[in-house]
């Protein structure tokens, strides 16, 4: 049994569901003159938007690849991530440095639990 | 239950199944002188190959993430899936830019369903 | 059931367990001044540790996402992968080339079968 969720964009899915299984992607949905700090926070609210349309929600993420356009700037990352995460239930992160399709500067995969 | 499916490349499998989930990986068998397009087009066949392999198909891919080469080519490699997704079933998908072996510019690992 | 594994860093965990999957990310623990070849094998047996914490080994290994600094050293890196991979049981793979941080050079990011 799969479940799919609609994005902005046509022929993706912003979550997928899968058995007990939840798989999302987010980057902040406004990202024009925002920092690194903020598209974080912003990109971390649609997750737990998504989470939430598939039943789970970030105590229950399993693992999360966070995609960030300077490796440099992951202190100001991490300082978003910090604030939101579970810190009872962290996930299994990695961070890396790629590039991305501007404005976006952060983009950030996760696979949940329901 | 874990099933393997052997590549070109010793000491890694081309596709991976456990209980109901399949992991495949690929990039153009042929990727000399290829542009985006048609690297695209043909790692995502090769996927279905893999998926067809596993007892999956496209309709079942619960997430892609597709590394390319050169961000700026995001569009043609979007070309190249918007006319291979089920529209009616689309994955969660990310696209990132990283370095590839050359000549390869896009190499594609998915997630699906049995 | 989700079991969680604390790494050195807070917010974050070096292995989480979920039925009967297991996820897992590793550096190098002590990279400084050290190769491609050493902070690969070094890596690669922390994902041996955390693999037997989860009650997992790498003949379970479904998926390896292998993110390099430097593409040009992928050969260094496929020396200790063919040294240390089961070569029986071998795991779909991705080599990605990345900005990590500093003095990383390789992380790996490995989803197993228990």
């Amino acid at each position: 049994m799969i479940t799919r969720f609609a994005g902005l964009t046509p022929n993706r899915s912003r979550a997928v569901a899968h058995d007990d299984l939840v798989f999302t992607v987010a980057v902040a949905p406004d990202p024009v003159s925002s920092s690194m700090y903020e598209q974080t926070a912003k990109a971390l609210a649609c997750i737990d938007e998504s989470l939430a349309l598939c039943g789970s929600d970030k105590s229950k993420i399993l693992t999360a690849i966070v995609y960030v356009a300077d490796i440099k700037q992951k202190g100001e990352m991490n300082r978003a991530w910090d604030e939101w995460v579970d810190s009872k239930n962290p996930p299994m992160r990695a961070c890396l440095g790629v590039d991305l399709e501007p404005p976006h500067i952060v983009e950030i995969v996760v696979t949940a639990a329901k």
